[in-house]
């Protein structure tokens, strides 16, 4: 059946029977939830502390084709997206918001799927889809907001304005990943059977850093940024909030073994810009980076180091202290 | 300038500027404000209570047109279309998160027309705006999501879900204005200067009943809903929420007057069904509405009960009782 056969209301009220049917109601923030879905706005009670929110949109033939992301991981990657960023200044997601614009020709089929592809990635999260909005138009769009809180009463949050001169550089798992994913999948190209696996998984369904952005921030972790617009372009942005540079050896940048085997010479450029990892970028004291490798579990690599020197600038250099340049640093809208 | 000569990251900068400059650093909201634009997320410093969220998108073609919605008058009436919706729970909205989509060639006056209008409502209700989203896309779209508090402590809030059989129904304000307007501007009709002034104001800058709403649960109305999809679509999700029927009288319907000027029968069909004019819908005892009427700073009109018969239903009738079928009764996405 197609959207247009339901209706606008049909349809709402299909999705707010799925997601009230799928949400796990013991987790705290549904206990907290006075009013869902279907109300001029969603309600719940609050306790006192720093809370959180952030907003990412997807556009189709933007940020994503129909082609190679099936509507379930369309809808997981829009949420992982925005857990992402509150993983990224340590905080506990908790409600979310889904604004979806799709054509009336659109498969409801394919609509309850991509809230499948939510749903499950907000369950694991303990996150609450309280309301959004519907409407049709000619391409597939969808914007979600999140919002969360702090870990702790303290109200400690990572932000991209705390890092410091001396402070190790670091990431979280590997990159590259998620740009080669696309690359396959955009060229169809052929590689073996669980390379595409993990490319693909690392583009369609990639897997937000909330417990160990969380963790970071218990161990006095400051300064964070989720790489969403590549290594180069997010660390660039925390040397520009914090005025600071940056110097990141290109060896040590941890690159996903599947892009390494399949990439090439093209690997590091994928690994440093590609964007779409969502992973954390952070930086921290020598005494607190040592804390962190034992108690997180996560691979984390030091990759540089903040230097007073150049002021929102990264330096990226070889083994024998060279500098590198890339072609392309990191996505960016509008750009030429 | 084109946001393309600007880049995304110039585009965000200068936004960002312009936001902090135009925002009044002593209002509530920005006191407690510890992260705005900038960050992964923003963050502030809540006290305990019931919050509120909501969300809301308007897409280029088919919620608005820019021949007939100028830059200016768009970020106004999608700032009110997300107010109105904390007014119909009673809140007090706090903060403001902005997704927008604009193509390449857009010129930056219009964007920042767009921020200026968001703006300035935005100082009026004492909203900070805190974050967003820019990204390229063929049409210009929008997607605001706005936080909001409880009026007072005990988090007393209107829902669609409480109306009761033998509650007044009332409307703020006068109705189909804001579908008159459209329709003037899209057909170019020649009006008086003021029905046109009126009209166009009704349409591009309504004005959300946000103290009114909270005026509403300080007296004891319970019940309420914002007219956007149009009186009788509206009253019948209050009516579907609450398992009421509605019966409503045409004649006592206030029709905004230069409606009744110049659209002559189809002056309460505008009223009835036109949508858009973000007045208050709101149910409650005759005596809780004595009260009202009293206090309340705007007109207040009864039109009509909350009945227990046909529940979900809502009837129409002419001052001799008799059930009249309106043609279109309120704005449906998707519908064929």
């Amino acid at each position: 059946m197609k959207v247009s056969a339901l209706g606008e209301f049909g349809l709402i009220d299909l999705l707010a029977k799925m997601i009230s049917g799928a949400q796990d109601k013991s987790a705290a923030s549904l206990q907290k939830l006075l009013i869902g879905i279907g109300d001029d706005a969603a309600a719940w009670k609050a306790e006192a502390g720093t809370q959180l929110v952030t907003t990412d949109s997807l556009f189709q033939d933007v940020h994503f084709r129909l082609e190679t992301t099936p509507w379930y991981e369309l809808g997981w990657k829009s949420l992982a997206a925005n857990l992402s960023d509150i993983a990224a200044m340590g905080g506990v997601p908790e409600y979310a918001v889904i604004s979806l614009a799709v054509p009336p020709d659109t498969e409801v089929d394919g609509v309850k799927a991509l809230y499948q592809g939510m749903l499950d990635l907000a369950r694991r999260f303990g996150v609450a889809i309280v309301g959004g909005d519907t409407c049709r138009a000619p391409l597939v769009s969808l914007t979600l907001t999140v919002l969360g809180k702090a870990r702790d009463k303290e109200g400690k949050v990572l932000t991209r304005s705390a890092a410091c001169p001396g402070d190790k550089i670091a990431v979280t798992g590997a990159l590259g990943a998620a740009a080669a994913g696309m690359e396959m999948l955009d060229n169809k190209l052929k590689l073996d059977a669980e390379s595409g696996r993990q490319l693909k998984k690392a583009f369609l369904q990639p897997e937000p850093r909330v417990a160990e952005g969380q963790t970071l921030v218990g161990l006095g972790v400051k300064a964070a940024i989720d790489i969403s617009d590549g290594l180069i372009a997010d660390l660039r942005h925390i040397c520009e909030c914090s005025r600071v540079g940056a110097r990141v050896e290109a060896d040590k940048i941890p690159v996903a073994p599947a892009v390494r085997k399949h990439f090439g010479e093209r690997a590091l450029e994928l690994a440093a810009a590609g964007g779409e990892d969502y992973e954390l970028l952070f930086t921290a004291s020598g005494e607190v980076m040592d804390k962190v490798r034992t108690k997180i579990s996560c691979p984390v690599t030091i990759i540089g180091e903040i230097v007073a020197e150049g002021p929102g600038c990264v330096i990226l250099v070889d083994k024998h202290g060279r500098r590198i340049d890339l072609s392309k640093s990191g996505w960016e809208h509008f750009s030429a």
